[in-house]
């Protein structure tokens, strides 16, 4: 009875978002009026690319886990339209003048957006893997989009900062984000568990999620410049390449008998795409953007190697996917990256300077007769921009950590369902099963036992005197 | 030998129809004059999102069936390949003057239309996946794509009711084409089958083919209006969230331990897709799309969990993918939304009233001078538009119906093979397999104890004893 | 030890090519001055589409082998990334004048010629897939790349010929590169092992690569065309409509059961996008398209039916993916195909005569008042054109098999660690594996045996006694 409860619990949550989410779309939003005519800047098929990325790219990406692929793409889905539609109104709310009395615009930009809005939220799902209930992950989404599309406010709108890819205010944010939440939930039991594991052709679906990613990365970091997004493509591409090149070469040199190992792969490989999304459109050069990927295939290789059995023992933060070396620590480098290269920007040409950094063109100049020409810019120095970056990434930080905490305690509020020691990274508790369940697995498939099977006698005896791990069968 | 000749019958049948389609198009077809310069109104990187819907996304949402994973997207693509081929003929015949001597003209726009027309065929696949044979499904296809082309040049030709998404021509008539097909084909064996059933990875299978359907469905509906498509794109996006959303709740909701059911999540998800293809490029305001998706995702889950179970029963029609749930009611639904919007289009601004429904633009008007102006339209008022409307869903429904049954007793026909009572649901007729056959599976694999295996004496006399389901093998 | 100092080996030759890498493209390129504002002759979604032939397409195609899926994907893209890289670098080298002091630039229709320079090695790759180690895939790459850009270069630039789709310099270069290196690399032990198969869901991965390549061959036909790209995409998709429908007939009627061979669709379908490469931007009309594809699936299915056991067996070229098949042949096929229709080409409309072969323009023409009016071309009759096209066939072949027989010995020096006797067709050199491995593969994981597992004292003990192929345990 409270099995059921539980269901219908969750299924009330999500109903009533849904009312209020067409409520508020109803009384608030409309079609951009560019929308009878394609004039939007938003090129529609990097649209389509982005989505891949969010459905396809994060959902099997974390399909690795050998008992737990149903909820990595299927919550990953209900993570998604939950969060999208939420952000397309917390936006309107922090964009334009709702309480004014406006409302707000939607089409295919607004569609990005959310998209990108939902990332942050994937993000720290993969930190969390496997360890929290779907209500505890609706209201961890409803929280973060919330924080995190303030936290880019502040960076873009009032700061004037500059994250073309949203390294700093998605990859960054979700990933310390999702960290401080694991902290607060860290629960010694998923240290014991045997299911926080692959099999093989877990791992193969969850290289569709990878190549994905790695496919269209591009167009994620590039689709929002109008004008610098070859050079963003071309960036984003080089970085991927040469992180990639260095995550192989790392991996094999670390492992003791000089093999690649597939968490590297399904992971680092993608290091690069963060580590130049802030910068993606600058005049770095190509060979600029392929320092970036190096840099991040190495940092995150180690990270997974060495800093995350460390942080799990010693801070408690156990980060399921790994996030910290995906989006973390690579999105620590792009921030960095993005400051240097805006205190250095005044050795750029003026168009792209002035294109990338208007905020460093002149208020006004005095020509040479002596008139007073306004130029409309705010006079930063270059140095200024610099620091007005490194600003944003530590604001971003700060309001990563302090709301994850916050929100990860609101996640322990016992209404939400947590998931129970056995059910730790496994899908037992929010699925439906196929009686015969995941081949190769931990487990025989205990969850289908206490119903009965009248085709299978003889499998209940079985089930309660073996434990033989690995096995599908086994025997008399 | 039999066993020989079903092979080379139905290769002949194939190859007979490949060189008539070559002669055909060799005698009737040419390029667009305007495909020297990239003229065409069709955007070429939504044909390609169309494109991997049909080969991708329904050739993997189908490959949920355990044994049958090569059939589900080989076979669709098998289908694909000839109805688009078939297509562009039949298409050609009801579109350009061919009897008069005139060909016909081919181009990325047709390559959509042609995958369009595909789409109905593999929806109809749906309903007999696993219980007709290859040859029983191309004479379907062959017929349905006749019956299909010529129902939508009813109604969009003829009767000027409009379906940017193709809801009615496609989703509804593949639906009920392929549910009449289903009863006619009717096989009490069906009922005792136990391989009617997924295993866990071929769920995950089916996945890629549900996300990435869900993915590009805003490609399918809103490509062929050069106007009004970004609207199109935010309604299909944003009814898609609805209803996915919803499905996650409902499905929570019905279950007795409160867990998802993987069949909601690879297709009831998709079902708001369907339910605002019909009107997907009207101003219904963002909210307007939304409640088309919550509908059509409870109808569909509750049409899953009941519905089908009934129809199965009493009225023996086995629709193995629930395309019911899917396309049918889902369609229906976007045709009465479609017609009642259009019965209240006079309540819209003039550009989108005359833009969508020029039906309505009356044939002249007298203007305050007494001068006579004419316009071209059709006077049609707001709701006779709607009536037609709903006059072309009931030709559509009537169409596929009386069509499927006729389709269905042809296909009864013993020449083409129909698979018998242990071959349902199994690749094991079409395919040679693998010896090691499909992990966790119902059977272990006796198709290839006829061969021998010398490496495995012991398999065979193994085989003869166990029926233990669940089990690859076991022993002693 | 030796396995240790083996990755480092590995990840120091990595690793030096990167910093080389970084060092010649800091030193050399620079961007497009085009680029800030896309003005690139080469469409964005197209790089994209052939982003996902060459990640996901090549990379999936390959993980039909049930024990080498890790290497198939992942090795795919490590193969990539680097030939990537290196591929600006040779392709500045030969397209710029470097040594003369330029540099080269880079932009998106670059990201799409040296993923085309990367395809020609993935092919080659597919004929040693199992049977070469990392080290020697990478060698073979940096050689490869070199040669076939050569290659390309005497084709296009010196010879003038056409191949739109690089059905000669990508697909037949690939594949006769390939053939000629395992020809080399000839290891009697391949025809033991028992390795050498697929297990059913492997299957269903390799169809993931198999279906996106089908999907997106327009693109990789058409992107670079920025005149008759309708046409090549339109050609391309017909032929591979008619390859696949006559891959599947003949499949069927070889078959001694009258069933599908799965290696057949998941590689001869392909085969039209290959033949019809090199001549899918000609006016052929749409029925010449199906012909092409029509015999290229014949000869496809033919040449793995009957062709590759006898080169395995008379003249030990053991060909894994049957390149020959997919490629080589239909690669002929495509480059006479293109000679005769080039040949024929005073047939055509001047506008597409000289369009496509602006080398029959005349050099000047005398006109009717006897002045004298120069042209440009290069005054090739049509027949010379193709002579020219069939020399720069003949060119290709003889560059690959000689560059792939210098490669093949080049790659079996003994410091590229060749994989042993029973690593071949496995992972277990390459890659850290799941404990469980591969559900019902041939192999227990024999390779964690010596690492103990304290969970599974028996499992020791079982698989020193059993050998039985096809179970994933047993026992007593």
């Amino acid at each position: 009875m409270g099995i059921r409860l539980r269901g219908i619990k969750f299924g009330s949550i999500i109903l009533i978002l849904q009312v209020v989410f067409i409520i508020l779309i109803g009384v608030l939003a409309d079609y951009h009026s560019t929308d009878h005519i394609q004039t939007s800047s938003y090129p529609y098929p990097n649209f389509q690319d982005v989505n891949v990325m969010i459905f396809i790219g994060f959902g099997f990406l974390m399909t690795f886990l050998k008992n737990y692929g149903f909820s990595s793409v299927g919550v990953n889905l209900l993570i998604a339209v939950v969060c999208i539609q939420w952000s397309f109104i917390v936006r309107g709310f922090i964009h334009a003048d709702v309480l004014g009395g406006d409302g707000f615009k939607l089409g295919v930009p607004e569609m990005v957006t959310s998209n990108f809005a939902t990332a942050t939220v994937l993000i720290s799902f993969g930190a969390v893997l496997g360890k929290a209930s779907p209500s505890q992950l609706i209201i961890m989404g409803i929280i973060e989009v919330i924080l995190a599309q303030i936290n880019e406010y502040i960076g873009v709108d009032l700061l004037h900062t500059k994250d073309v890819g949203e390294s700093m205010f998605i990859h960054m944010f979700g990933a310390y984000f999702g960290l401080a939440v694991a902290r607060v939930l860290y629960n010694p039991d998923v240290e014991e568990s045997s299911k926080e594991g692959s099999v093989y052709h877990s791992d193969l679906f969850a290289m569709v999620g990878t190549v994905f990613l790695w496919i269209y990365w591009p167009s994620f970091n590039g689709g929002f410049d109008p004008v610098y997004k070859e050079r963003a493509y071309l960036n984003t591409f080089l970085s991927l390449c040469a992180c990639t090149a260095v995550t192989f070469a790392v991996s094999a040199m670390l492992d003791k008998r000089g093999r690649f190992d597939m968490v590297h792969i399904q992971n680092s490989t993608l290091a690069g795409g963060v580590a130049v999304g802030a910068s993606a459109n600058m005049p770095m050069k190509p060979f600029g953007s392929m320092i970036f990927g190096a840099v991040a295939g190495l940092i995150s290789v180690l990270g997974y190697k060495f800093l995350s059995p460390k942080m799990a023992k010693s801070l408690r933060i156990h980060d399921t996917c790994g996030v910290h070396n995906l989006h973390g620590m690579p999105g620590v480098l792009a921030a960095i990256g993005a400051a240097v290269l805006a205190a250095l920007s005044d050795n750029w040409s003026k168009s792209d300077q002035y294109g990338i950094f208007p905020e460093t063109l002149p208020k006004r100049i005095v020509n040479e007769t002596g008139n007073l020409t306004v130029l409309g810019g705010m006079g930063r120095s270059a140095l200024e921009q610099g620091g007005y970056q490194i600003a944003a990434a530590f604001i971003t930080l700060a309001f990563a950590i302090v709301g994850g905490v916050i929100t990860g305690f609101i996640m322990k509020l016992p209404i939400w369902d947590a998931p129970k020691e056995d059910s730790l990274f496994d899908d037992v508790d929010n699925w439906e099963l196929p009686e015969e369940g995941v081949p190769g697995a931990v487990r025989p498939n205990h969850y289908k036992v206490s119903e009965g099977n009248p085709e299978s006698p003889i499998r209940e005896k079985l089930l309660s005197t073996t434990t033989t791990p690995g096995a599908t069968t086994l025997t008399q």
